[in-house]
This record gives C-alpha cells, structure tokens and sequence, in this order.
C-alpha cells in the first residue's frame, strides 16, 4: 500500500548523494556553540548579505550608539542620521535602480536588526523613510514619482513621512476622516483636508504620503504632498512631545487645511487599503528583523552584566540558575524569531509571501522581545533603573513596537481570520 | 569609513543577478496563508523529503490513528508496529547501508512528526529503535555488530531498548550504578549487574544497549544485551503499567543480575557519557520534529471543533476572540518550530550542529507544544474530559516529552552553561 | 482641607484603644512561617470551622485516599462514599434543620478543601449532592419537597444529580431544548423530555432535578425526577466512560423520553436561569476552595519529593533554585486563594455576596490551581508519569474544574461585563 | 471513628446560632457587584480605616495628582509633599505617641494604597520617611533618639533616608563595607565611612539613618547622621538622574568620609541584619497595598479608556473579549492582593506576622501589579506611548517597585527557604 523509502533508497544508492539526502556520514569536528548566534543563522547569509550586515552593524554601533542616550533623554531625533544611512545605501535598500542598493529581503532585514539593536526609534525613522514612504512610491507611484523622489530619499536628502493613522481610527483605518475633494479654485488639484497622528517624522519631513479618502469615489488613495508646495497656514506638523518609549525618533501630527495637491501626485496604481497595508507590511517585515535585534542587544548586556556582578559569596550572578534560565529563554526566542524572519525573507523575493506571514513573525517578534527584554531586565536588579545600563531604553521602545503597525491583538485577530476563515474584528 | 552599499550596488547591476540578492521586482499573484504550513515549510524541503513525509504521513494516518484510542486507554503497544514501519523504511532511516532508507536528516523530521501527529508513544517507539539504539550501533559499533543488529532492527525484526536512566539517577547519568566487571568464571565475558527504569520498549526488547560503567576503568561504556542469551533469571524487564501519559507506548525496568556479556559486544568506539548523549542528542533532535507534529494535530482538532461547535446566537466558536487568539498563538509558535528544527537538520547533516543547538529546539518545541496545547485544551471546554476528541491524550503526553530527554529546566541550565561559560547544575 | 489624622489619634488617645486599631505595641515573639498555612488562616476560623475541617480532614485521609488509585485507574466511583459522608454530616452541610448540620459557609468551603484534597472528582461527587440538589431544593423547593428530600440526601442515603447541560449547549444553557410539556394522558403530570450530558452522578442518582423548559410559558424550570418513578424506556442514564479526568467520579448523561412527571415535583420558587445559577454559584463556591486543596495536596506532594530525591552531588533538588521557585509560586496562590474564598464565605453568611465575587474566585483559584499543579509537576521529573506521585492526577483533575461550571473565559466575560456594562459573550 | 457534624449540629441548634456559623438563612436583596472593591474589601474596615483612606485619598487625588506629570518629566520632588502630609497624619501613622496618629497597620496600608495610586514615587518618599527611618527609630531607638527626632519627622520637618544598599551589595547587604571606627580625635565619637547608593530621599534628607559594620564587632549597627553636623567634605548625596522610573521620587548616593558620629547616635537596641530587615519589612508590607493602587488607578483609566475608544464600526473597545479578558484579570489580582495585605496587617498588630508572610505579599503584589499594568497598557494602544495617560508611567514604577527590597526572585528563594529548609542562594 505504501511505498518503501527502503527501494526508494536502494535506487538512490546507485546514483550520487544530493547534499540535503546525505545522512550525517562524516565524523565532523564538533562545532561549538555560539551564544550571539544559537542556530547559526550565518550559514543562512549570502555573502553580500554577510557584507551588508557588517557595514551597518559598524555604523551604528559606532556613529549612532554614542548618541543615543542623550537623544533618548531629551527627546531629540537628528535627522543627519538619514543623510548618514542614505550615504551607506541603506534606505530602500530593497529597491531595484534610483541609486538604490537593491539588496535581497534578507539583507534588508539584516540593516533593520543592526539599526534597532541599537534603538527601535532609529529603526523607526529608517523604517519609514525605507519601506512606508519609498516602498510606497516604488511600488504604487508613476515614473515620474520615482524618478523625483527616490533617488533624493534614497540619499536622506528628502526625508518623508507617512500619514495613515488618525486621531480616531488607530486599528482601523478604512474608517479614516482625511478627504481630498476637487479644489474649488485650481484647476487640477485635489484640496486634502484631515488629521493624522503618531505620525514619525512627520514634524522634519519633506514629502509627505498622505492616505485620504477621494471624494469622488469613497475610495482610499495615497497623495505625495511636499510641504515646500504648502501655502502657509494649510499644513501643520506639531511634534508630540512627552513620549515614554521611541524617544530617540520624532513623532507628530499631521494637520491638513486645504492643501492643494496637484492631479499628478496621487499614486496611480492602487486604490482602497491594500496601498498603505502593502507598504505596512514591508515595514512590518523590517520590525519583526529589527525587534530581534533589540532583544540580542538586550541579552548581551544583561549576560555581560551578569558575568560582572557578584553577590553572595563573591559569584558572579550569572551561576545562579533563576538568571541563566532568562538568558536561555531570551536566547532561544531570539534565535527561532531570526530563523522565521529569514523564511519570510526568502519567500518574500520568490514571490512566495502571504501578508498573514508577516503578521505571524511581526507579532510574535514584537511580543518575545519585550517579554524577554522585561525578564532580563531584572537581572540588573535596581541598577535597571538608571538608563545608563540601556536595558530600560530597549524595554520601554519595545513595548511601542508591539502596539504599532498593528498592536499584537489585531494581528492575533488577522491570524485567526486567516486560519478560520471567520473575522472576529466585531 | 564604511563602505558604501549603493557602490556595491552598482557593481552588482553590471552582473546578472543572484537568487537571493533579487528585490522583489515582479508583482507576484497573492499568495494564500495556509493555516497548515504557516510559514510555506514545504519551500523548504526536496522533493524527496516531500515524499518521504507523505508516505509516512499516509501511513500513520491510515494505519496508526485507527488503533490508538484503545491502545492508549489499555496501556497496550503492539510490537507489530515496528515491523510495519520497518517495511516502509521508516527505522534507522538516516543511516547509509545496512539496508537502511539514507535520508536526509529533514526527512527524518518528517518522519517523526508524522507519527507523533497521531502519538507521542508511537514516536517514542520509534524513536528507540532508530534513533538509540540503531543510532548508536551505527556511530559506535563495531563493523560486525552493524552487520549482526542494523539490517534486522531495520526492518523491526529485531527490537532494541536503550537502558541508560537509573532509579536514583534521571537528570544526572554520570552517577550511575550499573557496573560491568569481569565475569567471574565465563572467560571473555562481563558480568553486568545493575538497574534501569523508565526504558522504552524494555519488555518487548531483543537487544537491549545498556550503560554501565567498566569496572576496570571506572569509565561509561555500552553493552549489546541479548535476551536470548541471558541465562534464566539474570534479566527481568517488567513493565511499568499505571502511566499517565505515553500510554500507547510500552515502558519497563531492566534489572541486572550478573548477566554474562561477551567482550565483542562492548561498543568499541566511544567512552564516558559521550556515548549516550551522542545517542540522546539524535533522539531529540527527532523530539524536536515530533512534538510540533503532535500540536499541529491538536491545532487541526480544535479548529475543527472551533468551526463545528455552536454557542451564543447559534455562532461557532471560532468566532470568539479568545478563541481565535489560542488558534493564533498555537500555530506561529508550531511554524516557528518547523524553521528552527529544519535548520538544526540541515545543519546536522553539514556537520555543523552543536549539542546545545539540540538542547534549544528540544526545549523549546517541548514547551511550545505543551503550553499550546494545554490552552487548545480549553477550546473543547467540558467536552475535552472524553479521550475521543484526542487533545486531552495529547497534552498528557507532551507533559512526558518534557521531561525525559532532558527536563525543560536541565536544558534551560545547559544552554546556560553555553551562553555564560558557567555550571548552575549545583 | 483634610482633616489630620493626628488629631484624630489626639481623640483616640484619650479612649481605650480599640484591637484593630492598636499599632504594633508589643514585641512579639517571632512567628514561624508555616509553608502549610502561608498566611495564617487559622486565624481567621472559629473553633466550631477548625473542628469541621478536622472531622473532615481525617475522614479524606484515612478513607478516601486509601481508595483513589484504584477507583481513578479504574473509572469507578463508590456511592457508599456519600453515605460515608453522610453519616458524617458533610452533606448538605450549610442546611438548617432537615438533618443537616448547619454549619457556615467557611465550615462548608473547609470541608470541600478537605474532600478535593483527596480528589477533585470526589468533591464533585459531594457538591452535586450538597449544593447543587440539595441547595436547589432547599431555596427553591417546597416544604412537601423538602421534607421528602433533605433528610434522606443529607444521610447519603438518597441520591441526587443536577441535569443543566445539554449536548449542543455548554456554556449558554438558555439555549436548552429539553421541554415539559402537558402529559398528554396523565392529568397533573407534565411530560418531560430532552438530553443532559456530563452529569456527575447521573447513572447512580435516585433523584434527578432537570432543568428544561415549560412549554407553556417557554421559562426554564426545575423538576425533581424520582428514578423510581418513571416507567420503563422513559429514563435512560447511561455512564460516560473513557475520561481523561475526573475518573474517580461518575459522569453520565440522561436521555427522557416523556416522563411523567407530577406537577408538585416541579420547583415552585424559581423560573429563569436564576435558578441553575443560583445553585451553580453554590458549587463553584465550593470548587473555590477545593481546587486550593487539590494544590496544597501538589504542593506537600512535591515538596516531599524534593526533599528526597538527590541529583548532582547527591543534593536533595529542594536545594535547587529552579525548584524552589515553583514552590514559592505554588504556595503563595494557595495562600492568596484561600483569603479570598474565605472573605467571600464569610460575606455569604452576611448576604453581601455578589454572583461575580463567585465568577472570581472560581476563576482565579481554578486557573491557578493548574498552573501551579502543573508546574509543581515538572518537579517529578519522568518519575511523574507515574500515578503513584498522585501529582498527575491532580493535574487532570484540575484542568477539568478549569472547564466545568463555566470555563475560564465565560466566567472573564462574565466579570468584563460587570467591569464594564457591556457583554461580550457574542 | 469520626465524630459527626449532625451531632454537633444538633447541639447547635439548642444554642442561639453564631454569626459566623449562621448558614444563609435569609433571602437577600442581590448585592451589585463594585468593579473598584470586587471582593468587598469595605465590609472589613473600621470607620476610622476608611476614614483614614477617605482623607489619604482626597489629599493624594486633589493635591499630589495634578503635579506627577510635571514632576514625572522632570525628576523633580517637592520636598513640601511630605511637610503636607506630616500636617494630614500621614507619616509615621502606625506610631503611637511622639505626635504620631498611632493608627492600625491597615490603616496605614490603605495609606499608601492611596498615594501609590497617584504614584510609586510619592509613596517611595513617604515609605522611606515613614517605615525605615521612623519605623526604625521607634523600634530600635533611645527614648532621646525617639525625642529627638519623631515629632518633627512625623510632621514632615525633618526629613529622613534609610542607608542600607551598597554599589556592589545590593541583594546581599551582610557583605556591606561601610564602616564605623573610633574616630582617632574625637573621644566618644565613631568615624564613619563608606558609601551607600540607590537612596530615596538621600539628596534632602536631614538625617540619614546609615547602616554600617562597627569595627570593634564586625557588627552591623544603625547610626543615625545629621547633615547639619557633618564637618564640610565628610558626606556628599549627589542626586541620580536619569531614571528610567520612580521619577518622581529623588534618589541619590551617600558618600562618607569620616564623618564624626557621636556614640548616642548609633541605634542602641539592635545588632545585625536584624535591624535593616525589620524596617525593609515594615516598607515592604506598604509597598504590597501601594502596588496595588497602581493596579487600581491602572484598571480604572484603561476601563475609562476602553469604554470611551471606539474602534471597527463604532464599538467601544470595551466590547472586544480580548480587552475584557485584560480587564478581568487585572481586576481579580487586585482583589485577591488587597485580601491578602489585608490579613498581614490584621495579623502584623495582633504580633502573628512572620517576615515570609511580608516576602509573600510584597513579592506577589509587585508581580502581578506590574504583569497586569503591562497588559493593561496594551489596551491603550499607539496612545500608550503618551504619558498623559499615566499607564506608562505606572509600568515604569512598578517594575521598580519589583525590584527594591527585595527583586522578585531573591523573595522566592526567601519563601523557598521557609518552605523547604534549605537555602539556594548560592
């Protein structure tokens, strides 16, 4: 009834091994175990994404570390940090052409783990600048679109915003306010009206893609509205001050009185939700590389911390088993949250991507590297609370990360749709 | 100071492009979320391994599942089983030769979930048979013990027991009691005394490979015990009955009573606890596979029952959110473990695995499974108390996966030990 | 603004202090900590409370426990049980006169504590008895009612089952469909038809009260159904076999096929689902408290296996962090549940309970009951597949109490919609 | 064999019933369920008890709430704050006599339940001056020490902080190095050195209350230190910024270079660790009712939040099951936490406390206030991160809260020891 893998593998026997059929024939050398890197996902990287992956660990372990805690007091976000990252090519780092690099998904992952190890609000301010804003122009924009924005943006020389949540409708943005009407007075405009909040880098941006409802329709469309076109008094991007998480990066409001917005830069190619969920979704993808890098930043100092601090009888804390049982937690969700990060990535430059798959490792990152983040946390005792030790700064970033772009209920909830086939939304 | 990522880009235009460096440059027909493979697993796997999973799947679906409900219930396994999976190659299968199947380690994987989708007993079986005792004939035997035992236990005709866990001595081998000392009279014979408990298979067993420690060298070795050739009343197997879980697999003690073992059926290749753990590592690595299959089955059950089940207004179940949420959760974290066990199996078969990379997935898919299953587990509210909606045998006998191979916690302190360089055990 | 307390303390300097008001004056001698009685409840019982819990106590242990294993292996459960307990007054135990012992509802909660400490199925067997039948009858019934009933039920000599659930309708028994209608031959009489399912106690009952709708006014009511009574092929109440818990008591359903039923066995006093509720809240008052004693049980049980059990350098694993923590965790519940159950006892007895403050403390020590137990578990090693650490029968058990009398997430609707005002059940 | 409730309840009837053992006799008007008192915590406080919290109450929400968000943002502590609340009574309030209110430990719990409500901070500042520092003068002071410094310290005139945690000592002060040599030139003096870090208050205090082993002995002894009296360069308290919690609370470090201390200055009834923990046990026990008010303030500003949001066709997000599951766990920990203080303190004044009991609600309450804040916090979604909502900010705190006197884990290895025996700290 069945068919023998035995006669199967007498036949194999006459022809050459394939790799991946080869039983473990050769006595290897043990390999030893890496704490930084548990399931030695650099065998996965090809060597370009090996090279990426350096430059920008470089980069921001040594321009952008030194910063952040200053940044992070103040709440300061210093927007030469782009100019900097669009120097190395490593904003819309996907994209194919405008000067951009064109690396592979994984690549890309590889730059937002690097930037966020340091602080998810640096991770921000790329993420959107990279997938939400440039992502959004290359895929839905017109050729002159491209052609004007990306090369400059790819650069940091134009640095964008995208500006879909409002005030209202966090969770659910088809129910958004923000309308674009024909203007009354010039001829091809849209007039844009609306308001728009948590918006990050609103307050610095020069381009800003705004999704509004057209009138005409009642449908969805994205606007590019470049804040040097604004008549005075039509557009305002009050920073939101007084943030407890993100710190490092800007965020604002977008207030939107009539501005007009010519015919030709509303995206042509897409329509309705699917425009600002595509772009979500890459920015999603790049969290869910990103948050795992905060947490792996997370683990090494609080195993570096443990390692140092000595209590009862002069031990290093690490011995005690209560702290090495965080540690093998947090490392283990690191290393299974690296490994389905990667799966998406290559699937996503076969074409092979569901958007359910990028909510699955989206959430599930999120969520592990703030639990994990707040369990190693404790092991700097009261000493956590001095932002010096970092680990407070990560904890408190992560936290945001697991409430935007979706918070970890909705996505559980887009998850469950897809699995039942039933929407619980209401 | 860093290198540029666009130049690199820019040399890369001039090329044709690599697989893995391409963007996502063609718009792709939508690719649909398959609740069963969350993450497109099946990407990842050779056509071979696809086949291989399928004529196990279709076996224990078709051959397993029919007999487990009474099997469990009766605390009964049927020695028959083996040789059924023997026919198709499923014992030993990644061993080359000896008329064994060769696979892959993936397809190895596969095979173990596919049968612990149906039991985690039945896996157990296997898993003895294979993994063990097979396993360690294989690595440490010698050339005449592979002849003798391998192409036998291939088929199931011969089955085999693993005797390594003492009464006093579970978490900690090294301080076990089982001795082997020269026979007092029998020339070119041990005489091995001893005691083991909580061993798969012992009743049922042809060969038995027991641990003990040589009393001339005080050091670990392995001995090939035939029942056949013990003398009356030196080997008692009894079962272990009462179990509550693991109950379709058959469990017992090995006692030990000056049994005569002839010097060639010492292992010649390995001594210490190298051995053993060399064997356990193997079997893990299978426990790894097995109990996501195990959760898949559980997530399978309660989304039917989810979708079936009507409460409040006439709406199934699944319409709940907090119903949704453990389907959610339960199948990323089964995704998340099919990635990390397929990298441990592509790396096993590179020579590039550590034992803790073992001790990671072990521990992780064990707990996931566990904890998934347990809240799974509520979907069937009342209902859940009768055995034949399955989930309820489920979470008994993942509880037992837990714990034997290594207890969540030992492993947590052995992937401690890695990460900080320092033993917690006392 | 505010009126100082010190010029109050002036006041109360000038009276004899009161006891609660008295600050820590005296020095004390230090008191022990007893892990058994974590926060001093024995101080919060009177004599007659702390002389039940012992008549109780003894009785579990020296006659119930004795019979468990057997009976849980076995799937049988003793009716001489009730009886036993019968003759010792822990029926019915809160009921004035009727030959019950009157007693309060803390005595009542110690008594459940005392029985589940043994078995969760043993008390279930008790409160079916106690609060659900007799309780329904003795707010609800007549006097006729009564006097037939009670005394014969408290003795153990009469025995009764509560039909509420039906096959399609768990969680929402509004939705019930077994009817009375008019007898269509017997004047007087009703007849009663319809489906129960997970009926502790059903195939053994002599009295059954059935909740089922009057046709004529469409409101549930309640009808004591005497077995004795019916004629042949009207009653059926065959026994469920083949559960996963709660195997030492006795589950069933009942199939009615138009009973005649008279019409002064219908309860007078209720109409709704006030009435199940009202009885419903009685036992999960008692399942408060018992499922703390299913945990103490755990907690004794693991402790003393900690104790002795020696691994690594011959420690006793007490001495191990990882285990300790579980303990602190498990005993800390126990202690936090029974204050809780006792405040809601005593505002029982006051007539200030809420039905929520029930819906919470079932909950609550439910849930946590479980997770303890099941972490307790972990401590057993393999040596927990064993039934006779008892541990994992508990662990069975406990999920059971988790899902009956409304799961976990009915009964978190339940206080959300008390939280809020608004429901969220659909 | 047993001796039968009936009987006793046969006796009983011939008594007038006892409150307590009174069954519910009478039907009672329905009692409504309190979302803010769900297990009806009022029934069991005196008048004066709620009329101390009324008055606490009112001051903490019309006097300190207005100014937390400022001083929050700016690491700012009005040292007026305790002056006012030395005028309401509320220092010291457990003390009898000395110008104290001499009120009940519960009293002085719902205290600071009270200002931790408003915050963890203010009730840090008021824990320090109240528990360790004047606790630890009644306790372990001379009638001229008691004198001296409690009246004015109850009135908020004399500030205090309580020097016990050391750079490198912080779960294990018995290796503190701070020292107390006679002074080489003033006779009848100590000269004490050292430092001390992580001090509440430290940077304002007037008196210090400085833990430090006294050479001759080896011993440790209290000293209590005035600023005003230390000779220029012997004692610093420079502030420590830039907390990542708590700050509104000022904490700084102790430097002491040979202070001169005058012989009556040192505690003269106490030796050992004795001292320092049976003050840090009187905090702690506050610290287990103030962690709790967060809780409170936290359930009550997300149910606030959800019931006001409105998301997906215009459904307050309190409808959503996920969000009530939220709101009803945190509801539950609340109430069972305010029980469990509750019977600590009744015991604390009747001297039936043990130190574990206090370990145990400090421990507990801190846990789960801080994993229910953090799930509360996720109802307010991408608004979370604003700290007008005050959640973040409770998060904050409450994980330091978890982590002085007394991380979570240190507690559970306490409670571990007490349970077992046997010590697992190192």
């Amino acid at each position: 009834m069945y068919k023998s893998l035995t006669s199967r593998a007498a036949r194999q026997l006459l022809q050459p091994a394939k790799a991946t059929t080869l039983g473990r024939r050769h006595v290897h050398a043990p390999v030893a175990f890496d704490w930084k890197d548990p399931l030695g996902s650099h065998n996965n990287f090809t060597e370009e994404e090996l090279a990426v992956a350096e430059t920008a660990e470089s980069y921001c372990q040594e321009r952008l570390l030194p910063r952040v805690l200053e940044a992070y007091r103040n709440e300061e976000y210093d927007p030469k940090i782009l100019q900097e990252m669009g120097e190395l090519g490593l904003l819309g780092a996907t994209i194919q052409g405008y000067e951009c690099a064109g690396v592979s998904s994984v690549a890309s992952g590889l730059i937002t783990r690097a930037v966020e190890r340091v602080d998810s609000g640096y991770r921000s301010g790329q993420s959107v600048q990279s997938s939400l804003v440039m992502g959004g122009i290359e895929e839905f924009g017109s050729e002159e679109q491209k052609d004007k924005f990306l090369p400059g943006m790819a650069k940091g020389k134009i640095l964008g915003c995208f500006g879909l949540t409002e005030p209202n409708h966090g969770s659910d943005p088809g129910s958004m306010e923000s309308m674009a009407k024909p203007h009354p007075t010039k001829k091809g405009y849209y007039s844009l009206s609306g308001s728009k909040t948590w918006i990050t880098n609103s307050p610095i941006a020069d381009v800003l893609l705004i999704w509004a409802k057209l009138q005409e329709t009642g449908k969805i469309r994205g606007f590019l509205v470049e804040r040097s076109q604004c008549p005075p008094g039509t557009l305002e991007t009050p920073k939101l001050p007084h943030k407890n998480g993100l710190r490092a990066s800007i965020t604002g409001m977008i207030h939107m009185d009539a501005i007009p917005v010519a015919h030709e830069m509303m995206l042509p190619s897409v329509e309705g939700l699917r425009g600002p969920f595509s772009c979500l979704n890459s920015a999603r993808y790049g969290i869910a590389w990103g948050t795992i890098g905060a947490l792996e930043d997370c683990i090494s100092r609080s195993r570096d911390y443990a390692l140092t601090r000595r209590q009862f009888k002069n031990n290093p804390i690490a011995k005690y088993q209560l702290v090495q049982k965080k540690l093998a937690d947090a490392t283990t969700d690191a290393a299974f949250g690296i490994q389905a990060a990667l799966q998406v990535g290559r699937l996503k430059d076969e074409g092979k991507v569901a958007p359910e798959m990028i909510s699955m490792i989206k959430r599930q990152n999120c969520d592990r590297a703030l639990v994990n983040a707040r369990c190693l946390q404790e092991i700097f005792g009261g000493n956590a609370v001095s932002d010096e030790y970092h680990i407070g700064r990560h904890v408190s970033n992560l936290f945001v990360t697991q409430t935007y772009e979706g918070q970890s209920d909705i996505h559980a909830l887009i998850l469950g749709r897809a699995i039942t086939g039933i929407q619980a939304f209401v």
